[in-house]
């Protein structure tokens, strides 16, 4: 299954160097779920103390683990994570169900935790029965590996077809107490070639009381991971989860307005965004990373809608495949997004280049100009709609023949 | 601009022979307003009586000729039709309400009809002025061309990327009349490389009201027209328009409940549907021809929802490009629908074969046989969602090299 795609060409130089975060344990093992020679399953164990959030899917059809992450969530705490790449458990009906219970069982055996504070990952093949018979070997033999945290190997370990490891995060100041915070995420399509989702798992040595910590993750994985789109499609067992371990000892913090926060609010949103810009600079098949700017639109959902509109159009995203800045595509996108529009007010850039305004082409309009910036590998497309105030900015990729033989030639 | 696209291997064997149609007379004329060598300009008189109604794009970014329309669809007359190829006269601000009065004042110049009775559409290129100063010219020519309906002249007249000529039609009674329909369209992708739209124009000599048209032509738009997709694209163009002259001489029809109306609603929703699916056949780059039938939904419109989700979905797209009969990508596509769905009650068939069902594969489940029935140039994917009695069925085509061929790499 492991396709040897060649490194997407959008990738960063390197993985980042990350902060360890006191409190958090991590090991990885070549399990042979599906993929041979290669780490396939994730374990981390954390601080007794920790807390946990997650943000996951609005797929009416949910993974199995998504549902077991729904349940454990209310309790806010967060002592192990198991990872699986290879197998989503996802639709495979009273099985799947079977499946999660043996996976929390194998942790809870090997860990002598409680299965409340077990949350659970599986990204793969979708509808394929996963059988849980050797996880509590697996368990055993990864917890004798347990050590510092080892961020590049985690990231690696939950890897489908990603052509490179995804990881992200910094440090910040809580009430001057400096705390850290480390990042891992894969996803290439939102659904890869029988391969499904995007994860993304982040854990901090701040401490942070549950209730504040929901509010963070949902706020981050928006800011982030909601303004993305690969190919609009939305998996079965999308999943981001945050683990505070408390070992920074910061005062916990149980005030989400608490001025506090605000330096590791603003680290947890970059490093969400940095993920999730990252999932898109491995879109499948991407040879151009595009940012698309809507401002002057009613509201700032009314901006994300109609910059999703264009983001999502197949037929803009093959325009910025071929280097054609044809910008009659996104006047196309903007019109079908069924959000106000000032047809008459309507202004386009590409870049810095003028390309449309007061609702016809620009005099200026070069087209020369623009098709050479097209040729780049980094396009910001950019529309006022001339109604309002709302602004929102989205990021995708372009639509190439690498989707579609990625998609479509290769038989998975 | 004539890219020689070779016929799509989904076209059907010919142009279909269709009625003449008493009341109409037809011209095309080689314009030369963009396309050299080819006819580009569509011309349809009707008589006097003739009433008319249309339906439109949802764009907030309607074409100019788009707007002229809705002014004139109150009025219910239809004395004439002007349509060109070439340019889409959308987002060119005052220079495309210019351009639309030079070609009523053409019209009404050629004809001496009243600007009531007009009725425009453009297609092609988007945000290029277009220039009416030839049209009275043009007008001249074609109203000395004028003569019995020549459809498949007038359905080529309309073509931008399409490969093929696009026309249905047939014969019903009123009360005990025969009365005819012909109809032409024209559309491959929903917007094609720098071009734009989905135009259907259908003329009947049965005598039909104006509001009894009007609620006619939306009900059938919505029964063919709103039931595809290529690539869910919304073109700034869109039109559908009918045209009753009343020369088939049965009792007008004044009622939209009358039963004598219930042949003709028959012929024209099955006409409708006829030219929709010949777009889907035409689609940019198709190889298959796919239908998505969805039942088992909360009501016909959540039916409609997922099936549009499955059909709208690149991946899913892909896959049948592939000839892949990935069905987790059916089951990711239901689930980012939106729409009420029961996991454990979900059941999928491809065709005949059974692929899945109460919320896991079907014990039948024969990949062979579905790789092979994948193989076809039909496919049809059922999902019962198991939660109501909504049904409803859309038509599609694959995504494959051919599409980001037509829409990347060809610089237009």
């Amino acid at each position: 299954m492991a396709q040897d795609l060649p490194v997407s060409p959008l990738a960063p130089a390197g993985f980042p160097d990350l902060p360890a975060v006191a409190g958090v344990r991590t090991a990885t093992l070549a399990a042979g779920l599906r993929y041979q020679g290669r780490p396939d399953l994730f374990l981390a164990v954390c601080d007794e103390a920790t807390t946990a959030a997650g943000v996951f899917t609005t797929s009416k059809t949910a993974s199995a683990p998504v549902d077991w992450c729904r349940q454990v969530a209310p309790h806010g705490a967060g002592r192990a994570l198991l990872v699986n790449a290879g197998n989503a458990n996802a639709f495979t009906g009273r099985a799947g169900r079977d499946a999660v219970a043996g996976e929390v069982a194998a942790v809870t055996g090997a860990l002598g935790c409680a299965e409340t504070g077990v949350w659970l990952a599986s990204t793969g093949v979708i509808g394929e029965p996963m059988d849980a018979g050797g996880f509590p070997g697996h368990l055993a033999a990864l917890v004798e590996r347990l050590g510092p945290p080892d961020w590049r190997a985690a990231a690696d370990a939950i890897r489908t077809t990603d052509t490179f490891a995804k990881g992200a995060g910094g440090n910040a100041q809580i009430d001057g107490t400096p705390v850290a915070l480390a990042g891992v995420a894969k996803g290439s399509g939102m659904i890869a070639p029988h391969m499904a989702t995007m994860l993304a798992f982040l854990f901090t040595d701040a401490a942070i009381a549950a209730p504040v910590l929901r509010q963070l993750v949902a706020d981050a994985a928006d800011h982030g991971f909601n303004r993305i789109t690969v190919d609009g499609d939305t998996s079965t067992s999308d999943s981001v989860v945050v683990f505070a371990t408390g070992r920074a000892g910061n005062r916990v913090i149980d005030d989400p307005a608490d001025p506090a926060l605000d330096d590791f609010r603003a680290l947890l949103q970059r490093t969400c965004l940095d993920l999730a810009q990252q999932i898109v600079r491995d879109g499948e098949g991407a040879s151009r990373f595009v940012e698309v700017r809507v401002s002057g639109a009613e509201t700032p959902a009314a901006a994300r809608r109609i910059a999703f509109a264009i983001a999502n159009s197949p037929i803009v995203k093959a325009a910025v495949a071929g280097g054609d800045p044809n910008w009659g595509r996104v006047v196309m996108a903007v019109g079908k997004s069924g959000e106000a529009a000032d047809r008459d007010r309507l202004a386009i850039r590409f870049g810095d280049l003028p390309v449309a305004e007061a609702g016809a082409r620009h005099p200026a309009y070069d087209e020369a100009a623009c098709a050479a910036y097209f040729k780049g590998a980094e396009i910001v497309i950019a529309v006022d709609v001339g109604v309002g105030t709302g602004t929102d900015t989205v990021w995708t990729c372009d639509l190439t023949h690498g989707y579609i033989a990625i998609n479509a030639d290769y038989r998975s």
